[in-house]
């Protein structure tokens, strides 16, 4: 079915109007018109071309919309519901990470939802900055109906990515959690380890933040380079989500884990520069560890907990026409936080 | 008490005859004749001045004696008992770490063997290459009698050291564990994991290790410089035990975890240098942690452990009078797996 898009077509050049052919539904298909599509900062890497691009590339993950038509198999969504599809559209559903519902570690590799193949039909996945999307139903999200679907959203990736290793590291009530980084992961990192019941702390850069990140959530605000600070919070925190992007000295933030302590990278895929010294690792049996997103199952229980919570992202709406702008905007950290995509705007193009 | 013991005076000096006076007994002390003392590589450190050490120092935290005399309140222990004393004689007792019996984790930090400060005297902790130790009863070990003493020296550091982040990571039966280096602390971890039912791989960067890592219980060996084999092993194990003291690449190794899986560092308090990269962190929720030696409770299970499964290290067993000449060996590696003092050579000296 013809499909209008915005792709790129070579590594850095600007995304423009684009057409392809999104496949037939099979039976255990729905198929949906994309409401609203989040920005990632992974399509930044995808359309620059650091990651091994196939073009024309279509990004987008982070998708909402509304179901229009299901295959005969489908049985959990109707027509007309609120639906949405993160990283994944998916998975081989039989190694062992499959089996325990953790999709995104596949052994044979999960199916990315843009910039892959699918196992079928070979043909490239595109993403969500497209009109409609077609997925199989395992893959597929419910949101809930009260959220407000353009803020929700960004909860496909930059929501799950920070939820799933705050669950896995068993923040609850009386946790105490440090966030490093205050986009569009750590934005989310706070209103989701403050909804848990954990007592949160936003490392940051820059002073100008504390305003916002109380408004978010956080309890506390700690200035990154003042080591005054710093040393005020030394053995204190459970559990430490790092989402910064860009490689960065780990070495401060240790000192502030507790006893059996773990910092989490999630933003950074990359050599981890300067190395930092393993001292704070064996004085107190800290961990430094990794999280890659969630599975589909942890996925539909963080949207199910962002309903209970009233939890969405803060976001900047845009027409698909502005994406190239948003891209630069997020290159200098200039978004509050995440840009979304009103897809409604991609009706006015005409191919 | 006047006390002879091998100590050395100054940075980078040789250990000579030395005396002291021994601390008479507190109502909760014990005292013990030393019988022998594992020299493990923080003794070089220190006598190397490599960790702020104050002269003289008395090194020695794998002692093994038996019983001399008891304080008034001691109940445990009476006079003949094998009896052993690691890396730490005293800690606050009231701190979190303390009460969960993680007293080398103490927020107070633990007064260790020598090279500190008694708690209560303030003078300084003379350790184990001494004709006798005066111990608070609470830190003192029982070794189960049928063991062979000597070798069982080692178990106080070097056994501690890799069983501790075994259980920790709760290694057992059908767990599959890596341990990198073949020493004192490599060869103590082959023959625990075995023991624990674990299926042992050892790392090693020379062939000619493969003989003796299989008679320890290694049921594989894996040379680290071969990518083949490096690559046969990727996504497999579920805890590396790191033994190597001196900086290293830890990258190649990251590979071989399985999803969750751990790295743990007990024997590098050091830059990990090169850097590694975050990827195998990311894309597998794995970690790179540490730990250090254990709790006063977990030694003595880890001695029962021992008596049960007859585990005692290999050493060579040497007279105080070559410890100088043994060190020298040590830093090339040279020794199967442990010196352990003869402290009875020590008689023939006159002050
Ligand atoms: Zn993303
Ligand atoms: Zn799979
Ligand atoms: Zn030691
Ligand atoms: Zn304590």
């Amino acid at each position: 079915m013809k499909t209008k898009a915005y792709a790129n077509h070579a590594p850095n050049q600007p995304l423009s109007l684009f057409h392809f052919d999104r496949r037939e539904l099979r039976d255990d298909d729905i198929e949906f018109d994309v409401l609203f599509c989040g920005v990632c900062h992974s399509d930044l890497h995808h359309v620059a071309g650091d990651w091994k691009t196939n073009y024309p590339c279509v990004p987008g993950h982070e998708i909402v919309g509304r179901v229009s038509k299901i295959g005969k198999n489908v049985t959990q969504f109707k027509i007309g519901d609120a639906v949405a599809v993160g990283c994944m559209v998916d998975s081989c559903q039989h190694c062992r990470p499959c089996l325990n519902q953790l999709e995104q570690y596949c052994e044979e590799g999960a199916t990315f939802t843009y910039n892959d193949t699918d196992r079928q039909d070979k043909q490239a996945t595109f993403g969500g900055y497209s009109e409609r999307m077609v997925v199989r139903e395992k893959f597929a999200l419910h949101v809930p109906e009260h959220l407000d679907l353009a803020a929700a959203a960004p909860l496909l990736c930059a929501g799950i990515t920070v939820y799933s290793p705050l669950k896995h590291w068993k923040v609850q009530a009386g946790s105490k959690v440090g966030i490093i980084g205050l986009g569009g992961l750590g934005h989310m990192a706070i209103k989701l380890a403050r909804a848990m019941g954990a007592e949160v702390t936003l490392f940051s850069r820059s002073p100008d933040k504390a305003e916002d990140a109380q408004r978010l959530g956080a309890h506390h605000i700690v200035l990154s380079s003042d080591k005054t600070q710093m040393k005020a919070v030394a053995n204190t925190l459970d559990v430490i989500i790092d989402t910064v992007p860009y490689a960065h000295d780990l070495q401060p933030y240790l000192q502030t884990l507790t006893l059996d302590g773990t910092l989490v990278l999630v933003g950074l895929i990359d050599k981890i520069e300067p190395s930092f010294n393993s001292a704070p690792l064996v004085l107190g049996r800290r961990s430094v560890a990794g999280s890659l997103i969630g599975g589909i199952a942890e996925t539909q229980e963080m949207l199910n907990f962002c309903g209970q919570h009233n939890i969405v992202s803060d976001i900047e709406l845009i027409p698909i026409q502005e994406i190239n702008h948003a891209y630069e905007r997020m290159l200098k950290s200039d978004v509050k936080y995440r840009f979304v995509i009103d897809m409604s705007s991609l009706k006015q193009e005409s191919l």
